[in-house]
């Protein structure tokens, strides 16, 4: 008898699916580490340093204080009646703590939660975007989440009937997205930022990519837009972002909106304005525009990708269309509660006259003000480089480069059968230990083009 | 221009998936809460009662002192560098938070981690199966979850290609196979637990239905057990086991054993044994049956379900298949360590000599005692209530009574356009605030009898 489960047998649409942030080089890094462990010396580094993917604190960079100091108190709420705690912990934690679990029924942390999210930290989320934005947010619009990526999935089942449908995504573009439209069965549209300009977002490079979908009989749904770039670092400008929003309201798309890098910019002349503000200060309302801002506990100065926190805040949707969304958050039942309680404490971090302020404070600007300059340093670094390329960094946590190889390389890489930029990662890792993304892995345009001269 | 997004366009698979735990009935009791809040006294009652899912803590029970004590030092290292700590903390927590750390790489639990999961933690796992078992486990196949559905989600989308794909899943049901089935475009193939004999797994039935589904040309890919049972509350005999084990072989199916119970055992004549044993117990190998076990810190004494961990050890997977599996759980990056953790300490609670050894035990014998005779008294009290019947009550959290309506009020349900059941967990909830899930939420054959009889 045949397997009874081969790939041959397994769900197409998986097999489809590539993920190349954490795919083949960082299978092979993962051998090399094991290789470390069991042989040591025996390659010419001692560490492997995964720049594969934004994680901080995997490269050593050190949790908020005040915000580990709260979860810890909520994970083990007998603490707070023990008075030992007051010395080990700062009094704004232990009050903090304290008002999150009042808003928790039976203070359980342990409990599964409604499924958005309970509901007293998705009041503190709308208060903090609020703030941000200067418009009003609404808990009920709020649907906390395990980081951001499971809200881009519920939002690619919702909207994705079969080929037919289309989302339009950046390349180059974090493959979160591709590899989203690959499992729930429908097609991604490409629109190609600009590296020249800075890797521009051009309205007519939509409008042109639109077009070629609809007259090949794909149905648009859904515009994804990365502010600040992933894995680009661009932030986009004021104008720009007014008319992305007026193309959706007249094309009739939802605007997916990931703004999960709004913490992370590094340029004097640039801030971060999410859509919703952008969409309130033209004068859209609700039935102007569907909405969905994807914010994350990963990114920012917090870092915090282990914990798995997150939101989608989604605006123009009906009732029942939201009500569609609500099942299946909850058929999973509802996100981790430290993540929430997580969530609620990036939209809300200590003010100033609290006691942690300015330890806080003094966290959060170093470890921006490192990544600023590391950011800046690796792209000087990479502009003195022979045959390198680098955009201006920013914002968010990366710098795409453009590498332009010798032929004997692309030859070489070519015998080995890979894409010349896998073939360069993969010697890069080997020398070095160094865990990089090829930018083929992102879409960027130059593999295809390359496939299609090269291919067999 | 019509809405862009609205029912009408969304995904049929979202639409057509049901999940009564979370349904109807909740999301009335979710209002009736609210009302209690702004209208204090204006319903007979003060609390809503949430008996719709296993959710302990939300009810009242208190957390496991030792675990939230791990927990709480790995979300803030920088405790263990206090000397209050000591007095704060039992000594083999902090050891074992110590020792937590140092398996996960740069002590980051900020981190993201391997997309299987920490490796210290899925070696803790494994050797804790290895216990329960006396059979090998190997942390190479296990894939450590944001809960057990994350890992049924992943299956499903593995194994369905489209609605020619089957899975059988036991009637009634635990509504998330069914609810994942159905985003998952596959078929449910139902077969029926027979209530007469306890909820016997009959392996008669299992051929019948599956002849019957190979019949009309469905692809049987998976057959789902759930032992202990959920919503039936039965657990399997070794005899039955065995033959359900041989089954799965000759019939070539996956065998998704939902194993989330495995510590909910009320009945001294009766204990739990995973399949796995069961399978390598009568000399079934890796190449002889594909097994995939889900195991949860949602229920068990621990009942954590908010912390959202859980694991799937995956045996009988060929390598290329397994990749596969790999490359869903990575584009979801990971799952959270804060469950991680609890999902390696479940599997290796403190052992006697330990520090925590005489309190932990103490939690959590009183917590399993507790829940036998809350079990048994509900069981004794729906067999004295009139037009109820019920079987015993031998594991899960769960009872599925049987009540017998009068036909006055299945008229009533009838011109309310509910299902009888369903009638009836309404006027409960509106005359009690307790929340139950009606037996047609999990598919009992009862509903659609009924139904056939009644539809207009």
């Amino acid at each position: 008898m045949a397997p009874s489960v081969a790939v041959e047998n397994l769900n197409p649409k998986v097999l489809k699916c590539e993920y190349a942030v954490r795919g083949e080089i960082v299978i092979h890094a993962q051998r090399l580490q094991q290789q470390l462990q069991t042989q040591p010396g025996s390659l010419p580094f001692d560490e492997i340093l995964y720049c594969n993917i934004g994680n901080p604190q995997s490269l050593g960079q050190q949790p908020v204080t005040f915000f580990r100091e709260v979860l810890a108190l909520c994970d083990h709420p007998s603490l707070l009646e023990k008075e030992e705690t007051k010395s080990l912990f700062s009094a704004d934690a232990i009050s903090r703590a304290k008002r999150i679990l009042s808003t928790i029924p039976g203070r359980a942390t342990g409990a599964y939660s409604h499924s958005q999210g309970i509901k007293g930290l998705r009041d503190a989320i709308a208060a903090g975007i609020a703030l941000r934005d200067g418009f009003p947010a609404n808990a009920d619009d709020i649907f906390v989440t395990d980081g951001a990526s499971p809200g881009v999935h519920m939002m690619m089942q919702l909207l994705l009937r079969d080929e037919k449908d289309g989302i339009l995504c950046p390349i180059p573009q974090y493959p979160l997205y591709s590899a989203s439209i690959a499992l729930h069965g429908g097609t991604l549209i490409p629109y190609y930022l600009d590296e020249k300009t800075g890797w521009g977002l051009e309205i007519s490079e939509l409008k042109k990519q639109l077009e070629d979908a609809r007259s090949k009989g794909i149905d648009v749904r859904a515009l994804v837009v990365i502010n600040p770039g992933n894995p680009t670092g661009q932030v986009l400008a004021e104008d720009n972002q007014c008319d992305i929003v007026r193309f959706c309201k007249n094309e009739g798309l939802v605007l997916l909106a990931d703004e999960v890098y709004q913490e992370n910019i590094y340029v004097d002349d640039k801030k971060f304005n999410s859509f919703k503000k952008i969409a309130r200060s033209i004068g859209y309302g609700e039935d102007d525009l569907p909405l969905v801002s994807f914010q994350s506990v990963s990114k920012g100065y917090y870092g915090e990708c282990g914990k798995r926190g997150g939101y989608m805040e989604i605006t123009g949707f009906s009732a029942s269309v939201r009500e569609q969304v609500y099942k299946i958050a909850s058929v999973n039942l509802c996100s981790n509660i430290t993540g929430q309680i997580l969530a609620s404490l990036i939209m809300n971090p200590p003010k100033e006259g609290d006691e942690s302020y300015a330890a806080y404070k003094a966290e959060k600007d170093g470890i921006l003000q490192s990544l600023a300059r590391r950011a800046k340093a690796l792209e000087d670094a990479f502009n003195n480089l022979e045959g390198i390329s680098c955009n201006k960094a920013e914002g968010a946590m990366y710098l795409f480069p453009q590498i332009h190889l010798p032929q004997k390389a692309i030859e070489a890489a070519k015998a080995a059968k890979k894409a010349p930029d896998a073939f360069y990662a993969l010697r890069l890792l080997e020398a070095t230990g160094i865990v990089v993304v090829p930018g083929s892995g992102f879409g960027q345009a130059f593999h295809e083009a390359f496939m299609a001269e090269y291919r067999d």
